[in-house]
């Protein structure tokens, strides 16, 4: 299952060309998916530095007319500040609330660089943030300020970020990580405590995509989106705490079983729905026309 | 291959029952591991807060006359420094010098509260530092200054702590934390980059037990301590950099083979040496007795 969207920005892309052939391939990505049980398109403006705001603004329209979500990489570290307070004059959140793009299908990534009022600003217009720990860490953007937005009722949910600034891409890693770098940073224990982030990366999650009546739990009614994992490890032996070992101790190796919308994608470690060695022979020959460019 | 020791601290143990039954429980160590070849007994003196200055100087005579490692917490958290200060009136890294006690054989772990002065007294004194972010991260102690410290030239290995407050002791999960808290923490990308932190995982792990002539890398005439690890598992597909993949992607579950002393101990993911179901069923029984204490 996924929430898919080619990102736009006011430059030439690499995989669409000239900006209208982005508006061109969202509408016709839109029209294909409609529908579609597991796939649901999203409308991507990149960031604020990368997007004018007309670009912004229609881009907003264009999500609002869809019921889409609004997908933006927002307050990700001190330069995008920087820029922003000095082309318009406020930071990131406040220049897209100028452009009423702050609501409740706005899905904004990162949150790093906020001050308190942006915090109320974010929970007052309800919208969504994409927690990622990890790669804030990597790419030396800063800490985002999560317990202070849960504390506010921001909707939080935990993302890996890509493989460009997160290797592993691994929910288990990326949880274990938020627990511990909040602790470090407010030098306080007891904050994102193990249930705290495990219903920040599943329901909240669920909840930052406006899915939460769909998937993010597992209740009647919902979807079957699911996995299983073993516990009966050497690494995870012997259990006391079941969520304190799912956040601290578990890691995405552990998962056995992987099911989406009913269906079983991954059995006994097994993938069913994938060729695997195609993939991996089909990488191969990737890394090495990769490698023949580098010279 | 390990550094062992049992803890002495001013007050009796439930291991040892009264601290004089604790320094005959070392000496028979001592004794009984004398020439192993690969067990090598520490003196272990806890905290500064927990043993007084006559005990950390009885315990620092003892460590010198066997020429034995001298392993101990410290300047771990802001109440260390607090509490000894209050006491000792100076901060704990100066209470153990004063006491003759910060040497080339001194491994101290965390080291998570430091000023650029005690920094540069580490230096000078040859002290070995153990730096376990993940656990250091966990309990809030807050992150060691270990970029400064490599760069004042002091011995920095890297350690899991225990399982009490780093639930995997997994150093690959150990090495990609290390390497990301301290970009977020000095908001810059480049500090403990993949080399320098798998370095500082096995070369300054071997240098900071005085054992970089028997282990820490792969050299004729070392000790054939080794590990292999599959890279051709999907999460690990492609391999471009070895070392940020070591980093950054691969986890303990990845590790297919391991030698100690030469000794194959694991062999296609399996243990060679215990008897895996055996203590697996062991731990079943103290998890039981340890949730029938619990009521």
């Amino acid at each position: 299952r996924a929430w898919l969207g080619e990102v736009l920005y006011d430059f030439p892309s690499p995989s669409y060309g000239e900006l209208e052939n982005g508006f061109a391939l969202m509408e016709q990505l839109f029209t294909d998916y409609t529908d579609n049980e597991l796939i649901t398109i999203t409308v991507n403006p990149h960031a604020v530095y990368t997007c004018s705001p007309d670009l912004l603004s229609r881009l907003g329209r264009f999500a609002a007319e869809g019921q889409a979500l609004l997908h933006i990489h927002l307050a990700e570290n001190a330069d995008e500040d920087a820029l922003c307070r000095e082309r318009f004059g406020v930071g990131p959140v406040r220049h897209l609330d100028k452009l009423g793009l702050l609501g409740k299908r706005t899905l904004a990534a990162h949150c790093v660089v906020l001050d308190d009022e942006e915090i109320d600003l974010l929970a007052r217009r309800g919208v969504k943030v994409a927690h990622c720990a990890e790669s804030n860490m990597k790419l030396a953007s800063g800490i985002a300020p999560v317990p202070a937005m849960l504390d506010a009722g921001v909707c939080v949910g935990i993302g890996t970020d890509g493989s460009a600034s997160n290797n592993d891409v691994d929910m288990f890693g990326e949880m274990n990580s938020v627990a511990k770098v909040h602790k470090a940073a407010l030098m306080d224990s007891t904050v994102m405590d193990a249930e705290t982030t495990l219903s920040a990366a599943t329901r909240g999650g669920a909840a930052a995509l406006g899915a939460q009546g769909l998937i993010g739990s597992l209740e009647a009614g919902k979807k079957a989106d699911l996995i299983v994992v073993d516990f009966d490890r050497p690494h995870l032996s012997p259990v006391y705490n079941p969520v304190s070992h799912l956040v601290y101790a578990v890691r995405g190796s552990d998962v056995v079983h992987s099911m989406i919308n009913g269906r079983l994608v991954m059995k006994n470690r097994k993938i069913l729905t994938l060729d695997e060695p195609a993939i991996l022979a089909e990488m191969g020959e990737i890394r090495r026309e990769i490698l023949a460019m580098q010279g």
